[in-house]
């Protein structure tokens, strides 16, 4: 598309204002339910566009250093308080964008969700306990975490227009409550939500009096751009929800640059049904199977891509079960066409290897994009010998469901998974199944982000023990977690060592007194609120 | 050097038992103070020796998810005590391999160092506390740091026998104490050493019955074997100290397979001297700087390499002070033929880059390994055009002083360095240099592991708030520590989570009672020594 035949695409953020883009390019989001493109148009940026948000984020970053934890946590909750002034227009112009139910899914769910993210953000901030301060009195040696001396890049993902937002989302809240900028690039799924964020924020910043550049928004690049900006020397770390394909160029390009870079890649998320549970309540899971493989139309991080339960009378039943509901259930719009396009293309990559479809599979009609509720099936042996490609993730309302032959190749289906962001095992309440659930467990555990117990993967509480992470290539490093307050702030900290510094120049977190009375830190060995004892 | 004209060379430690090796190749160490071999052969193992390693390395990781903390912490202890009892021919091999002196640096300081770390990690384990375990007890979801799933493998660097040997030392500490096996790659400077270390830990491992592959040892690999291994599927992540050349070839392979890796490849170490503090004490400086600088043949990976001082009457007498410690004190031996060829080729880039020579410069007469105190020197705007290649280090007993025209022109400096495990600040008592360290501490802050004040950066204190760490090139990962327990045992653990899983399948360390009655816990937003309370 070419700017003359369009007219002006919207403006970007830099530095506190709306400007025009460098941009020889634009392009426009899709009505889900139609196909037809919406009217606003949206700018690809240039590099010189990058060159600069990096530029007076940088300038930012060296501000926020000496920024009180207070005015942190102040901009955090201003900017959820402003979010609830706009909750209708939020609402509204995500559902246009993005075709997911404004009830309960983004008006009692999703929004809600992002705004306690964003308090519980602001909290941690000012409690301080999440930077691990420690305290060595005698040699007057101290450490603490601190932000990483150049802006964050957030690549939101298509499928959570509010919680995982680029200007809104855990990302966001989690970088900036590590004290770096963030410069927010909108899925172009959905510029047009992210564009009203971005007002709120910019508007938050101006009222609290938070640096200008501390957010700033660019709406889409070129690829090669995207690979060039997480390996710019200036920025401080990238964090990226989305597909595996991307994230991994993205990870090429940040690694040989030396720059963190967060990745959420997703994949199966597999399930194991035994016997026991199967035989107590498998009509009951094969319900929930189908409710957690539709939910947001299966365009979850955490849907179950592969269930597995042991051929047999009890195993077939279940499979006929979930047959009728994804077979009977009616099915809602994906997000956009190249979704549309890679579940097309996961599921013949299925079916190529060895899957049997035996509900749906296809695309419906225009207008709008449509895939049918898709489930397919195939033998335990037949699984092992496709292993590798039967991996890749269908993003969508489709799952597989596999029948071992025997316990042991249950257990060998399990020793052939990669790294999963969760895992869920289910079983018996008469111990029948504990046997198994051992064997099966010791296998998962150091291959799952989070191991569950009869209960679908889907749906992700923000306490402070939740783990969204997991083993490559689920993630990029198994030691993190995306959702979750404080430890998602950890991501986006570096580890600063203060040796021998006098007593004035430390930062108010590792002077002796403690500054907030309640902040928890490591002194002399021993975790506690108080002062160093003088 | 091929087999059949050396004769056997020493087994390789291989699942519990001291086995050939599948080796194409030998080598041996070489005396440093006459450049002659050692009798001693030594294998370079071929990709089979790895694939056994890796093999049983992860059988054993297997069997450490189940091993209570309590064996965990008496293996590193006995292991310590086994050390304790050998100290005599370990500081004898070590310094007939290294040349570095028994007393007071090998017997006196890096030995009971070692000893301690794996005292302090035994501990840790027991203590439990830097599992960071949080705990939502309404929703009954928990998480916990827990092992990798493969072994960690280590590459002990040339510098420090002891305490950061591959067999023994902080790296091996930290990652069995996250419950990792350990496959050591001694250093070819120092096999005879390493093998101590593994007789001893092999022993240690039947006397308490701890998993056999727990910790295996290979001499040498081919380099790109050793890339290899660094990505192969099994393994959970490397550690690795050394050069930046050899770092960055690891850290390639092993982020494109997805494999953590942390590497401490060191740097400048800049120090800031203010006029206040050289015009207090700058002939005491100078003496500092060059025993700083000598210490261990300058062979620290926090030895400084630049040192800043303004120029003027003050900044070229603290010149002159130091070029006389460095002209006229003894030089010693450096550890092997690669550090004396690095050193000349630095010493030789540094002058090609504008430094001048004002003392020493070359490598000393055969036999053994020596190499000349040195310091160079340059003005600040020279400094700053070649600012890239003038950053490359110097591992031996090198310093270049650089003489800033102004505080701009040092403040310029400061901006152009890159990420450095260290930066000192010198300035005087009487306030006069306030204004300037407030501007250089915001620069040097961000891109600096830890931040010293009127201190040398040689010498690491093992105590929690360490830090040596620091943001790439320094490392490879802003947020991580290799010194300082428990914080760098954190390097090698992956994040748990646990949701609904039921109680008695939990983890000790998860279950509602506190195991210890004194780890500490994140319950439900609180830190805690207590139990969940019913």
């Amino acid at each position: 598309m070419n700017l003359k035949e369009t007219g002006i695409p919207a403006p970007i953020l830099l530095n506190g204002s709306w400007k025009p883009a460098r941009a020889s390019a634009v392009f426009t989001a899709f009505d889900p339910t139609t196909g037809l493109p919406f009217s606003d148009h949206y700018p690809i940026s240039d590099f010189q566009d990058i060159e600069e948000a990096v530029f007076f984020a940088r300038q930012a970053a060296r501000e926020m250093e000496t920024i009180p934890p207070a005015l942190t946590g102040a901009f955090l909750d201003r900017f959820a308080e402003g979010i609830l002034r706009r909750v209708d227009d939020l609402v509204e112009i995500a559902h246009r964008e993005t075709a997911l139910a404004k009830e309960p899914r983004l008006r009692t769910t999703e929004l809600p969700r992002t705004v306690h993210q964003l308090r519980l953000s602001a909290a941690a901030v000012r409690d301080g306990s999440w930077r691990q301060a420690a305290i060595d009195s005698k040699l007057n040696i101290r450490s603490i975490r601190g932000p990483l001396g150049g802006p964050v890049v957030v690549f939101g993902p298509n499928n959570f227009p509010f919680a995982f937002n680029s200007a809104a989302g855990g990302d966001f809240a989690a970088a900036l409550a590590a004290g770096n900028p963030v410069i927010a690039k909108s899925h172009p799924s959905h510029p047009g939500t992210t564009r009203l964020f971005a007002e709120i924020a910019r508007d938050t910043l101006v009222e609290t009096g938070f640096p200008k550049a501390a957010f700033q928004l660019l709406y889409h690049l070129d690829p090669a751009d995207g690979l060039k900006m997480v390996a710019h020397p200036g920025i401080g770390a990238t964090a990226f929800t989305g597909s595996r394909r991307s994230g991994l160029r993205l990870k090429q390009a940040a690694d040989s640059a030396g720059k963190p870079i967060y990745l959420e890649m997703s994949g199966l998320n597999p399930l194991f049904l035994f016997p026991g549970a199967v035989a107590e309540r498998g009509a009951a899971l094969a319900a929930d199977l189908f409710a957690s493989c539709s939910l947001g139309m299966g365009q979850f991080c955490t849907k179950p891509g592969l269930a597995v339960v042991l051929d047999g009378d009890a195993g077939r039943d279940f499979l006929e079960w979930a047959r009728e509901r994804f077979h009977s259930s009616p099915t809602g719009y994906l997000l956009n066409l190249s979704v549309r396009e890679s579940v097309c293309a996961a599921v013949e990559e299925l079916i190529k290897n060895g899957a049997i479809l035996i509900a749906g599979g296809h695309p419906l009609p225009e207008p709008g994009y449509r895939f049918e509720n898709t489930l397919l099936t195939m033998s335990g042996e037949r699984f092992l010998q496709g292993a590798g490609p039967l991996q890749s993730e269908a993003f969508g309302p489709v799952t597989m469901i596999v029948l071992a032959e025997s316990e042991e190749v249950l257990i060998r289906i399990a020793e052939s998974l990669e790294g999963n962001l969760s895992a869920s095992i289910y079983s018996g309440t008469d111990g029948r199944d504990e046997a198994l659930h051992d064997r099966l467990a010791l296998i998962l555990r150091p291959k799952t982000g989070r191991l569950l117990n009869d209960k679908m993967p889907t749906g992700l509480a923000v306490v402070p023990a939740m783990v969204h992470g997991g083993p490559f290539p689920a993630t990029g490093h198994p030691g993190f977690t995306s959702v979750g307050i404080p430890a998602s702030i950890l991501r986006f900290s570096a580890l600063r060592g203060y040796d021998n510094v006098r007593p004035n120049r430390l930062p108010p977190e590792l002077q002796d007194r403690n500054p907030t009375g309640t902040m928890w830190r490591l002194i002399d060995g021993t975790w506690t609120q108080g002062d160093v004892s003088s």
